[in-house]
């Protein structure tokens, strides 16, 4: 990262100036290209607008810059190089490719918690680093021998890690599967990239939940496939709505996330488990599903997935570590029927020729080492105490403010707020306080939703945190 | 993998259906898919013909599958449910995506390693495992502390890695770059498949070199690219071809691999590199240049790439450590204007998340390793070595029937056939000889050309391999 030294003797305008003719002339902006106008730069480094405003200056003069009203400062052209048209429009470039952008309220989130690391965070949905088994893994890599062979893997992935999952998905997950029938991928977010690239087309529609995190996912979108909702209730979908769905837009596929529900912590009703594979069966229609968070169950009792139930193969069944254990590790698992999984495959190796053995041949250790039992009785330990200090927060500062239903595992709260609001006011009154959380339009929810992730916060920023929330709620209430 | 006990008590066809049923039941063949042929099951388990005819009866007398004269043999539909209509159809959404399946010939490449493990193998273009630094990086696992952290990494990719790249290609590749325009990838695949994705669309065209590695990848045509030739001489591409190309079809992008092309081994000569990087500056062309072989230089001295000479920001530089330390890694990065790193770094969250941390923790503490230097001399001396013995071997074996021109560095000899013979005819026959290359026609290129990587074959095999091939060559002719 670019640093300002203040200790050092040169001014900070001059290291400012200094530090951007090294990038330009390093090719970081070429020249043409738009510079961060001087609030933004000023913001970014922590220095007055003033400071800004004369390392831009500096450099205008040497002619390395110029600025013209209402376009901003960009790098010269003249300075490097006589011909007009020399360096690519990457502007252009950039904007023509078909991929869509992150969601702004998502970017939005990243760039608040860069720009201030004292943001007590209810929006990031992963692990705190202290709920990571970052110890038993280190032991393991120093115990064990890895990487005596760094080659190309296997398209399916790590075979002796599939072998563990075999083992771990029968045991854990009441699901009976084999090797052949296994693919690793980095994670959920690319097994969910790989079945909307590779077995859908652009046009077709498909099912998911409402509100649901795939709303937060541009990828569905970028693939071209049409989105139609199954609201979800306090028991989940209601498989009658598919139906109706398939006759009016021929729906090509379902994505649920049955056990404790991103965003909102429920579990679909068991009846309603039965009715969906039924209706699912006779549509002939697959059903995706999700599955990070059974292991978190609080009870320590993780509940079946649809995926045990589906004797016809109509589930394919998607897993991972990034909930459970380490996000880091980028390691996700897919269980299909061999064809799929060896189309999957095969599409991979053209995106990125599989993953790295190193992470793959961890993820077999923990799996059967000792380690693991401990850690999810320690990690489902400390995700309830976590949980018990969000509710009693909110229930003792804002006890007529919200609503939400409890729930019994996963690393979500869904909070209604009763009082109308408007979200982005919310939303940016809470980051200026100095929390911040993910917003339930980013879901596809109606206004008035909350969704506080208690994973990654600190045990003792949930109060605080919640107080500030409740210091930005009723400001914008008054 | 599924293995037969020839030592059981039972009989091999009673193993065989008692798997099958096994894997049936657990959805890997879901009702009504397609198994194996008998013939081609007999092939995969190393038995006779007559002992699959058994079992595939067996399963057929307890109604588990059926077979239809001209369709094959399918799991039953009846045993596993009543309502016809009740799996996805899986091939429909298999062959319903929209992206290619890899070439026939690289599948049949595969395959054939897979099915023969004692092939001589010309054709995997990676290192053999005993040029990699296996033992090296076992130490550095050891050594070092890893794994702190183990969240979501940074989308631009671990930042001490991305520090000491910028030394890195400073040092090594005369590239001064900042670390906010380094992308880390996990390897050049990915970093192509990021450049097709997010900068072009569907319907532009690019240039390519012919031959070129980028023939073998379907990545490009799944994009909707149109690819235009660029034909490669011993001097490597003819910058003037570009306006040509520009003029007629509006090109929108060049591809090259200058030093060291695969699969040709050409070095771009050093007037053609000031053309080639003019003629994309007048016409405000991007360049992609891929830079996977230039440290294996075998003397030593890697040539500087095109990046290095390029002033405007008009090349979007690859680099990777499959070719020079461990492809088992998934380490590479790109170089690039921040604005393209930003959006491809965005547009990777959609896809996979970003790599595991574990293997850019290895790459950033072996780079900056005492390990890193003496690794590379070693790796150039084998390589060097293991290219004289294929030469030599190609001088005795087949002194008038081929012609190539001697590589400087890189993993492959692009080797010319003179007598006229079938492509697929002496691949085959290679094959049932017990030695397997990639054919030119992989590559793009005419018929009669073959690609022989020398980093992966033991050094014993060399000779006794191209004895092989010239018998096959002979036998064709003959």
């Amino acid at each position: 990262m670019w640093k300002l030294d203040r200790s050092s003797h040169q001014t900070l305008y001059h290291q400012i100036a200094d530090e951007m003719e090294r990038r330009i002339s390093y090719g970081e902006f070429p020249s043409g290209s738009l510079l961060p106008s001087e609030r933004k730069l000023a913001e970014l480094l922590g220095v007055n607008r003033s400071t800004v405003i004369l390392a831009y200056e500096e450099l205008r003069s040497l002619g390395i810059i110029e600025s013209r009203t209402g376009s901003g400062t960009r790098v010269s052209k003249y300075k490097w190089g006589a011909i007009p048209k020399h360096t690519p429009n990457w502007h252009h470039y950039v904007e023509g490719g078909h991929f869509l952008p992150n969601l702004p309220f998502l970017r939005r989130i990243r760039e608040a918690l860069q720009q201030d690391r004292t943001l007590i965070d209810f929006a990031s949905g992963e692990l705190a680093p202290e709920l990571s088994p970052n110890e038993e893994i280190s032991s393991l890599i120093k115990e064990k021998t890895f990487s005596e062979y760094l080659g190309y893997d296997n398209p399916q992935g790590f075979s002796p890690l599939r072998e563990q999952l075999v083992s771990y998905l029968s045991q854990y997950r009441n699901i009976q599967t084999t090797e052949s029938s296994i693919l690793i991928t980095s994670g959920s977010q690319q097994s969910l990239y790989l079945i909307t690239q590779c077995l859908l087309a652009p046009g077709d529609a498909v099912a998911i939940e409402d509100p649901s995190y795939i709303y937060s996912l541009p990828m569905f979108q970028s693939a071209g496939l049409r989105l139609f909702r199954l609201p979800v209730d306090e028991k989940g979908i209601r498989p009658e709505d598919i139906r109706t769905l398939y006759q009016k837009n021929r729906i090509k596929m379902i994505f649920v996330n049955p056990n404790f529900q991103n965003p909102t912590g429920t579990f679909l009703d068991s009846e309603r488990r039965i009715q969906l594979l039924q209706v699912a069966s006779e549509l002939g229609l697959p059903i995706v599903e999700d599955d990070p968070f059974s292991l978190t169950s609080y009870d320590g009792i993780p509940p079946n997935p649809l995926k045990s139930s589906d004797q016809l193969g109509s589930v394919l069944y998607i897993g991972s570590f990034s909930k459970i254990a380490a996000s880091g590790l980028r390691v996700g698992w897919m269980v299909a029927p061999h064809s799929v999984v060896e189309r999957l495959a095969d599409a991979r190796q053209q995106m990125d020729f599989g993953l790295s053995v190193v992470p793959q041949q961890i993820a077999a250790q923990f799996l059967k080492s000792s380690y693991f039992e401990p850690h999810l009785e320690r990690l489902r330990m400390q995700l309830l105490y976590k949980r018990d200090l969000l509710i009693e927060a909110l229930q003792k500062e804002l006890p007529e403010e919200v609503t939400f239903m409890i729930p019994q595992g996963g690393l979500h709260l869904w909070c209604r707020i009763i009082p109308k609001v408007n979200d982005h006011k919310l939303f940016e009154e809470g980051i200026r306080r100095g929390i911040i959380y993910a917003p339930g339009s980013v879901y596809g929810s109606d206004s008035g939703y909350v969704r506080f992730t208690f994973a990654r916060t600190k045990a003792e920023d949930i109060a605080p945190g919640i107080s500030k929330f409740a210091e930005a709620l009723r400001s914008i209430l008054s």
